[in-house]
């Protein structure tokens, strides 16, 4: 396996996929290897059917693990038809969200165990892990704040409980960049957008010079 | 939780099934707390979703664990929307195949490794192991040759990479039990049907009487 394997992380409103929007055509432009940029579950059909499941508006009596096992399911697919062939070939793959969406917001937010579901998913990416994490941090209230502001909703409608669930999530990716400092480089995600995009990009020159060079 | 739960397992050919029918009603007649006998996925509407998905014959590419993570989920739900219920109120819940199948099939017959996949259920089940587990036991080359017959087809057309697979899940089998000798009772199954199903039923009166004596 020779490309280079990245992740995208952070709680609801860090701007993740604004973010991504902006740096990924500047890496297109300006690295050697070929560049995925990928999301979950992400178009093979069997993810996509394993998607059908979970989002089901239906299924409304979702068991927490049921859901955490299908997620972990449909990465593992992703993985097995996506991104390890492109790995394999030498591609640099970007993953917006990756198992540390998974440990945050199921393990953490809808309290199932972090370790649990980092076992789980030891389990679906047979120790995959990205070589580079970039976590984009922001303070709950601002994120779900600019969330709420996107929804022409207020934050102050937002309950209890779903200010609860954030905070959780929010603590245990703090605790993920504490606990894998080699790995996870947090990026202060209440900064303009534009020099969010410049911190991001001036992290993967760091890491990765050689694939800049190439070009 | 004041229900008994128990699981039959065995390899293809052990006659599980032709077992079961005998047993339940005799079980029915004879002891006092509803019994509700149960195969996954069971019924519920999230885990026949998921069991599609799984079935589907357009999904040959299925990685071997996408399909453990399905089953697994599977199992979560309809524990939680069947099974949990059912023992909550003093049923007895009979489980036709248990996480020792997951174990023997996925683990060993595919060969993802039966303590990684003995993990992934002990998340999914939240740590639910059937009281008493009745395993079946029939040598592979008679299980396969039943098996074959019902299919009205010759043992001999099995090729080498078949056998090999149930090789692999019967000796799992019988390291579960080896393992498990307070949980696991292993009935010959080669012997008369009629004869099996009163083993089993002994089997059931020696571990609880007391389900018995109410009646």
């Amino acid at each position: 396996m020779t490309g280079i394997f990245m992740s995208f992380e952070g709680p609801d409103g860090a701007g993740k996929t604004s973010v991504l929007k902006q740096l990924i055509p500047q890496l297109k432009e300006q690295t050697a290897p070929t560049l995925l940029l990928t999301r979950e579950p992400g178009g093979d059909p069997i993810s996509e059917a394993i998607r059908d499941v979970i989002l089901d508006v239906k299924n409304v009596d979702m068991d927490a693990r049921t859901e955490a096992l299908l997620y972990a399911a449909a990465r593992r697919q992703h993985l097995a038809e996506t991104v390890l062939p492109a790995l394999s070939q030498g591609d640099t793959v970007i993953s917006d969200r990756f198992v540390d969406s998974s440990i945050a917001y199921q393990g953490a937010g809808r309290q199932i165990g972090t370790q649990a579901v980092a076992d789980l998913n030891q389990f679906a990416t047979d120790g995959l892990t990205p070589a580079l994490t970039i976590y984009l941090d922001v303070p709950v209230k601002l994120g779900l704040e600019r969330i709420q502001t996107q929804r022409q909703d207020d934050y102050d409608r937002l309950d209890r409980e779903q200010v609860d669930f954030h905070e959780r999530v929010h603590q245990a990716y703090l605790e993920i960049a504490k606990n894998n400092p080699n790995r996870v480089v947090t990026v202060d995600a209440t900064q303009p957008l534009v020099q969010v995009v410049a911190d991001c990009l001036q992290v993967i020159k760091t890491h990765y010079p050689q694939i800049f060079e190439r070009k």
